[in-house]
């Protein structure tokens, strides 16, 4: 049995699939797309990989199965979804995933196509597991496929922890073996025993304040949306084709931004932390219902506008307004008094949290610094921003 | 200067005057008292002492110190106070507070007599600091004393991390340095900066979630409860004296337990950890608001009258009623947009964490196994606890 | 199963046995005595305790049984012994050991009496096992024993990396997981696989440098004198008998000292850490070989020699000698090139940890303040030292 | 004062010139450039970067400034040198130091050239520093310059503690808050005061068990050697120039060898982690003198040699031969008995140390798995090594 040591559960065991699952280019590549992607712009350290995540997330897989007491094909295929959960994420992860969706339809968690194209499909054969099957689980569908994805997954365990270790943000710091004792399957689905209610509210808390520290950083988010814009102009100019984009590493995007003038400035900006400053800034509250979570050409459109205001190249104005927030975890299932019931039913804690998700939403209209008057007055204008 | 090695903030520089406070037997004491006294009946790492986080306290406090820019006298008082702050503790901290106050109408944290009477004032004097001044900051009275004891304290900044640490629980691990970051003097009283009321909160969120977990486990609040009956044995046949007792260490009380006839069997069941068990543990909905954080005397009858109902000898029937769950920190000051407020009338996680904190909150009954049934009914009727 | 939290190996998973065993007095006795005595003299965080270490060897035992496939009764033995191996210490550990030794000829893993004499022994019986083969595995005898107490033995591993949580020095930070994935049985006998003489050299630097800094401060030292010396006149003056003696508590022992005028000032001084100095501290080199690790009697005549010289009362003169280091780890076996071969045979960092320890020793002499100067020339002629 | 969070260090200040500093491409430039260039193939979550270990450099600069009472001007130069001490590596690091010395004549140390050349030059003026006394200082020359380079360095005291913490191998965890506080200046230069010779061993301990478990791991020694390569071939071609080579990051060197037909077989070896395997792999006795820490040249006609012999392509054999292993830390000055002394004539460890790093060194020849054989025959008989 391979060993490997890892910073945040110390040595993990590989079982025979995943030391050759590990083998192929396809999981190789996460190596080199950083599991943060830009905040490493605000937290130095920050450089982990969804390769060292990868192993995080299977390792938590392999004590859950354990601990559940599920065996064969079912326990093989959730530990080997577990390790391959993330390789359908483009560059930068989840800052390219909306110009992949625009370009390819396709989510990240959808990796079907993935699995049928490259050796991790025939690797999954040989080892008697049948891709579709893998790949159903790690978009949460199937037997216990809520264990790599859903409200108690395996995935966000890891991921708080070790976030946390690597940008010295302690928020994160859950106590994950305690939630793995906690699983149970009641009705064929993954519940939280009785009486810990506490134990699943502090994941929720967990990632509410990693997500205001640390995962929606304005610099961060500028970052993104500048990324985004460069991926857009890219894949539609036809510069490179949406299948190849979805697989370069953050490197090999940042080279191709480099190559073609209408990216290139953008690429600079990300290699030299010169990025575009924020013009608009707002609290929800501040916000008219229509401007929130705006389709991509909507946005476009208002971009357009604003410039036109502003008398800036539209190219230098970015407007980005995320989705109200959501939270997956208080829909986790919890046995309270015998029953099976929703944490959202039994905590005191969501709707706080929620209303605290949303104190923390901001909209942001982004320029550089030398339009950023211009492009904010405009802003405010047309966005009707009460100030 | 004089340098201490800390598990939890590596070296602590002393100056003159800690070391010198360090050096007399009030301080030594602590030594011998544990900080979080019977946790580690559940927690077997929970052995840190008074003294170590007195320690860290007055690290913290030279940090915020130094932070704030404040000098000269105010300096070396908010100092030393952090050092003393806990002198004023009896043995087991928290769980003889109750039997003190009953017998001398003394909290802990009201240190001037102590000051008067012991070495402690001496040095201080020595020192140019006035023994007074120093007890009200313990108090959180005077310039800045909510420093020492307030919404924003350094006392809690300490013990959230340290009780995380030896516990091993990382639910306490805040982000001591950045709450530091953010202190500011805003007309002569401690505030936050503009922008931090997600730090403020996670400190909020730390203590409910270590109350959930550590501070409040059922198992040491059945010997806190085993321990207040002792003591409060002990002084009302004037065994020993309320001043003599005052200044116990834990193992010193335990042997005078053990000593006296009428305590010795609670020294045993602690040293042996063979408890009380719950014959009631009832949620605050199932719990009439009379019988809620009962005064000493009521509980006492309502024992007497369980045990006569269940034909137990009164002394084997303990009622534990806490009061309402209250959350200092939810007044601390928070500047927002220019003003100063109430992190209460900011946060929307405070209302939350205050209706956690109630849900949490539970009446116990205890008896020993053999009487826990009829105790428990018994209980059950008297109380009227909806079942 | 039960499951307990420890701030050095997380969740750690109690078998029935282990229940069971726990729940005697013999183990609870073991809260109130402290894994590093009086280190926390020096370190105040160092307050965990024999009760926790405890429960880590036997976590320990547990991984190492697993991976060496160790099972049935064997592995039940070695579990059992892991947990029970530092029942036989007295109050203070290792600092009333010889105190022991003198009046009881009993060394702390002969621990056959206690198993017969106590509920250890018949809790040991209902769950199986033979408790004089507990016994032996305590003393490192018997099959596999040298896993309890050996070379390489699972105690080592945890006090080492406990000792650097709780004190805050990280040199006993070993890979106590790259040890145990290293442990191979070799003709019936542990040994450390191929290619691992790096790990092995690890945990005895890691003992060599936490020596020096943590296991024999100076201050820790005299305060071990003092105990051993008044511990002897309570012996001696059969004040206590030394069955009773051996079962104290760390505060028990210094109630006990408090009560008996002749041991009274000992117990103040180590309450209120007044303890005396070094008249002499001499290298090894500057020591004749005749004064090195001294007989009591020895001790206690050069003593009263010195005393004499310098007119001060015996009992104000201490002498400590300690025996030239040795190294146990060095005995280790280890499979180079196919051969099982001792690491000192292996490894050039041996001899080279060898002479560090010895360049550390050194004969202490101490007295109070006041006679600090007469008893150091005093001692300085009497034991020849060189200065 | 701008504000950083470190994983090692929590907060780091910049001070004005370091927040300048920072804003430069050549230091924003080590964002992409791993601290551990290839050990991430080992240890998958070693992906931690020269720019944060920069900051760790910086911070640990400041420290001792403030401690050793540097002011002024020189106190400003050290604190900038510590920051900029790695802008002169290029991509990898290490593994391409030797290629950048063959084909530019410099090393990494000697940076005159890029303060003249880029903005890290205009900024320290405009902050009233002078470059070339900076980049004396980055080398080790002028007053104080060992503390950014030399036995007794912050670079060092950063490094081990945070390639511990990315790796989650403990033996790099040195006490550097221990060995800051002994520094001293004494005539003009660093020494550590009296009584801390085991503090320096522990840091030359943690070094060579770095050594020996992570930066000298056959794997990353492999890659290394297939870097230097195919970086030779890139150079000799005049494929890129070695003044851009030398700028390159890590990732853009990949791209670069990937667009060389002659070199992109080690891209997508190094991608894939399909990397060559170890032919030979012999210890120092059994390699003859002449053969040990071999000249460029040298190394290649013994490639052609054994290639010959073995009836394959030169390209696919590697032969790696280092230096005999040296100790800087050996070389730090101690106080002794009022006198100052290296280490090395003071400690009994450091010899030990050295026949432990000379049991290390490895003499390694690599081929691709089909060639394994026939190049370790033919290699073992042209180096004539005792099998």
């Amino acid at each position: 049995m391979t060993t490997i040591k890892d910073s945040v559960h110390d040595y993990i065991e590989l079982d025979e699939t995943a030391a050759a699952l590990l083998d192929t280019p396809e999981m190789q590549r996460l190596r080199d797309v950083r599991q943060l992607s830009t905040v490493q712009l605000v937290y130095p350290s920050a450089n982990h990989t969804r390769f060292e995540h990868s192993l995080g997330v299977y390792h938590l897989a392999c004590e859950a199965v354990e601990k559940l007491e599920v065996e064969g094909e079912l326990a093989d295929r959730l530990r080997a979804a577990a390790l391959v959960h993330d390789v359908g994420h483009g560059p930068f992860g989840h800052q390219t995933e909306a110009a992949i969706e625009r370009h390819l339809g396709r989510h990240h968690d959808e990796i079907e196509w993935l699995l049928a194209e490259t050796d991790l499909g025939s690797v999954l054969e040989s080892q008697g597991l049948e891709p579709d099957a893998v790949a159903a689980t790690v978009d949460g569908r199937g037997p216990l496929g809520e264990l790599v994805s859903g409200a108690l997954d395996v995935d966000r365990m890891d991921y708080l922890v070790r976030d946390a270790h690597h940008t010295g943000v302690p928020y994160g710091t859950i106590d994950h073996a305690r939630l793995l004792y906690a699983l149970r399957i009641v009705d064929g689905e993954l519940a939280l025993e009785e009486d810990t209610v506490a134990t699943a509210e502090s994941a929720l808390i967990a990632r509410t304040l990693m997500n205001a520290t640390v995962y929606r950083h304005h610099v961060s988010r500028i970052a993104g949306a500048l990324l985004d814009r460069a991926s857009e102009r890219l894949l539609a100019d036809g510069h490179v084709s949406p299948e190849r984009f979805a697989r370069l590493t953050d490197a090999q995007l940042l080279a191709t931004f480099a190559d073609y003038e209408p990216t290139a400035d953008v690429a600079s900006r990300l290699r030299e932390r010169r990025l575009y400053k924020r013009a608009i800034w707002a609290r929800r509250r501040t916000v008219p219902d229509r401007f929130v979570g705006l389709e991509y050409d909507r946005v476009r459109s208002l971009e357009r506008e604003i410039a036109a205001i502003a008398g800036v190249d539209p190219a230098v104005v970015v407007v980005d307004s995320p989705s109200e927030p959501s939270s997956p975890e208080s829909r986790a299932r919890i046995v309270v008094d015998g029953d099976v019931r929703r944490l959202e039913e039994r905590s005191s804690l969501v709707a706080g949290l929620d209303a605290c998700a949303r104190e923390m939403w901001r909209l942001g209209v982004y320029a550089p610094d030398d339009e950023l008057e211009a492009v904010g007055e405009a802003a405010a204008s047309v966005l009707k921003i009460e100030v």
